[in-house]
């Protein structure tokens, strides 16, 4: 695809050349996430971070990535929001933002209005979720994590286990993640969850004609058994039609050191798109893995500055003139972010 | 006027030249409003966007104003403010404010209070509406538009005839209108709307005494016979007594195609200060005049861009010096903001 | 100390040397926060201002102080973070934010919250209060301002006689205040309060052990005679178990002109922290100090930005490379911030 001008809606609509395009831009942009350069490639161009939803991890990631170039950012967070409430459409938001700002980035509670909004606007829109639609940035940086972990480009990925864990009925994330998995080489997937909370059978089956193998289990142990990569989910409480409900899966697929060690291969590492559950009891990840050098979630939450300015030095055609406006870092930056990194 | 250091907080403090001298340094700004060329002149400035009272747009609108001249913007929205339920006045805020910012946007609920936060502070002050008052740099962007849709410089326009419909007893947008648009030479006004909702006399006195024609209707047929101009506002439903008393005027004042056509100049243009009401029903726009060439509302909106940078630069005394900080845009820029832009 | 790279959480953690430091580079930086020169020594750094407790002017002060010398602010308050309800623990937000911005300030309601979310991570954590417990900012900015309104170097200090009046048993900044001058040169502190609002004993104890000699007082007219400095505070009414427990102390300690010229000494003033309860009755200020050049309460507010300046700079090793980057400011900038200034 000519990503110049594009909005980024929907994993569908990558091909893997196209994810390979992404991941080689965001390769380059690393020096600039880690702060070991910086760059003012986007001085003087604005994003529009409009959160119709709260989420302030997606919002500061995003806005994080806009500003390490020079650009400047207009928050807009979902309760401040009143033209709705006065009848205003969405073409009518979308439009005018767009006389405001150079791109924006969209989260809406309800599936399909993101793509309403793009379509009222010639500048960029990139999707940050739409209700239990998509969200394919989180898509592409679980994939860009998964190429670094295994050091290898994301086209000559073949043959992994990939377990996915958890809630996968609710999850869009692990949707968009199923979608954009299948890009790849003859994967082994194993679906690991209750039955009521397992993966939607139309996302099964497009695995299975993209000729990846697909195993469901309600069993941890047996899901993880030989596991290269291991991605955990919150239970996404607040999608559960009562509390109850919800309550009755909690913990069932706590993943803790032993079984990750007993089950997955050696060189397995663990995801999870964050934030996890950490309240004791919650089906997520186990204290014991804290410092676990297979623990790869804030790798993974790092990765999301260096994709998300590919994306941005995409769609705004600037990504050859990055290196051109480059310099280096002059205040102290430590050499790992957190005291447990390895 | 001096504008270096001046308060903006009512029409009423300027004379025909000022309008003029801001809409000159508006048309200087516009290349940079829509992106053509960037600016830097306002590096290491901060604008305090003070909202008392929500409002996305005009927010956006000022904050993306000062953003792209290479200005920080520092926003507060009303329901985070605290320091009034402590006992704070707003001379105390003011004050306070002055010492961290270069300049003030503050919106207000209440009649007054901008003029007063002014009062307490040597930094410049922008009034962005106080309550039912006044809300200056919109009419000051409305008037823009109807000079650039005139292709006539303000002070060389004469003889129009401005259909204003709607709610017009609520509405400060058009009560600040009728006052910039007074200063204008033997204008043709026609107030269109519900006796209940008509335009208060002391503003029709006004602009009889200035030398302008003044009718007033309950019928859109009869109101909008022969306009130039169609400026229509928005039910303010939030101001009446009760929703069934703001319901009584939902619709009845919809412009379509057909009244538009069949009443109206060929060279007439229609605009809105938005958001404007898109539900069934309501007194606003038709729908079938999405696309139409005489849709002025969001060419107006964009108009908000180089009219506030142009306050911008009048106030802070840079207006000579944003050419020689001036670049080449690298970015992608659509020539249209939007797909039906004509 | 060594600052590079280091947390600012508590008064505790300086020696008077350090305090000295602080107080060197913030005087360095008074011409970049009074904008009479501008830097853009952290051009493409990031701070993430992160108020789990909302405080405007905090929050503003903080941003201003960075953005002035050219890095971007991400701004997070309160009611929009949900991850907690999900569960997450303050480890997972820091480590996460760590990977998105260079150095982070953090309000949060609940003793001790600050310095958990400082213990994950590498990145510099600058403390902007945690409940009851320190904000050791605001009292090294009220430090500074006794520096300045004596025109003496801290570390040359010597036998003031300092009034602490008011809510002294609630209020964290009166008790940071007290810690931070315990490092002078045998002070005279007087402590102004209901008994039932007193100073701390173990916080009068500090003074008395470090060789100041310490008074207590119920009696304004006592308290006041002979004093240097006054430091008045708000009644922490939120503090109190009931509104009619709060109501019982308001007004008793109003500070007038006829009080505070009768019984201080010729050269005294009067500090408070902002913000001070105007209304009518309050235990605050009274509004005839109005423009009395003893009253230093908003240049204590504007020295914020300079000593935070002086923070960010030194606990990111850029105090030496201001210089390099400086240049003149070429916007309006007035003499005076207020029209009451002296």
């Amino acid at each position: 695809m000519n990503f110049t001008g594009s909005h980024i809606l929907t994993i569908d609509q990558f091909q893997l050349a196209d994810v390979r395009r992404i991941f080689e831009t965001a390769e380059r942009m690393e020096p600039f996430a880690l702060r070991k350069r910086r760059t003012q490639v986007l001085q003087g161009a604005l994003l529009g971070n409009l959160f119709f939803e709260a989420s302030t991890r997606s919002r500061f990631s995003f806005a994080a990535a806009f500003e390490r170039m020079g650009g400047a950012v207009r928050d807009m967070i979902g309760f401040e929001h009143t033209s709705f409430q006065k009848g205003e459409s969405i073409h009518d938001t979308s439009r005018v933002m767009s006389g405001y700002v150079d791109v924006m980035v969209v989260r809406h509670p309800e599936v399909g209005k993101v793509h309403e909004f793009a379509s009222a606007t010639n500048i960029p829109v990139i999707n940050s979720g739409d209700g239990t639609g998509e969200h394919p940035t989180q898509a592409l940086l679980d994939l860009y994590t998964v190429q670094k972990e295994t050091k290898t480009p994301v086209d000559k990925i073949k043959g992994l286990r990939v377990a996915i864990v958890g809630d996968l009925r609710h999850g869009r994330t692990v949707h968009s993640l199923v979608k954009v998995m299948a890009l790849l080489d003859r994967l082994d997937f194993s679906f690991v969850a209750p039955d009521a909370l397992q993966m939607p059978a139309e996302l099964a089956d497009l695995a299975q004609e993209r000729g990846h193998k697909v195993a469901m289990t309600e069993s941890l142990d047996e899901g993880l058994e030989g596991s290269d990569v291991v991605y955990c989910t919150r239970l996404q409480e607040e999608r559960f039609a009562t509390a109850a409900e919800a309550a009755r899966y909690r913990g069932s697929y706590a993943i803790n050191r032993d079984v990750f060690e007993r089950r997955c291969k050696p060189t397995a590492f663990l995801m999870h798109p964050l934030p996890r559950d950490s309240r004791s009891g919650a089906m997520e990840i186990s204290p014991d893995m804290d410092g676990h050098p297979a623990l790869a979630v804030f790798r993974q939450a790092d990765n999301g500055i260096a994709v998300r300015m590919a994306l941005f030095v995409l769609v705004l055609g600037v990504a050859d003139k990055v290196e051109s406006t480059a310099q280096e870092v002059g205040w102290y930056v430590p050499k790992k972010f957190g005291p447990k990194d390895v």
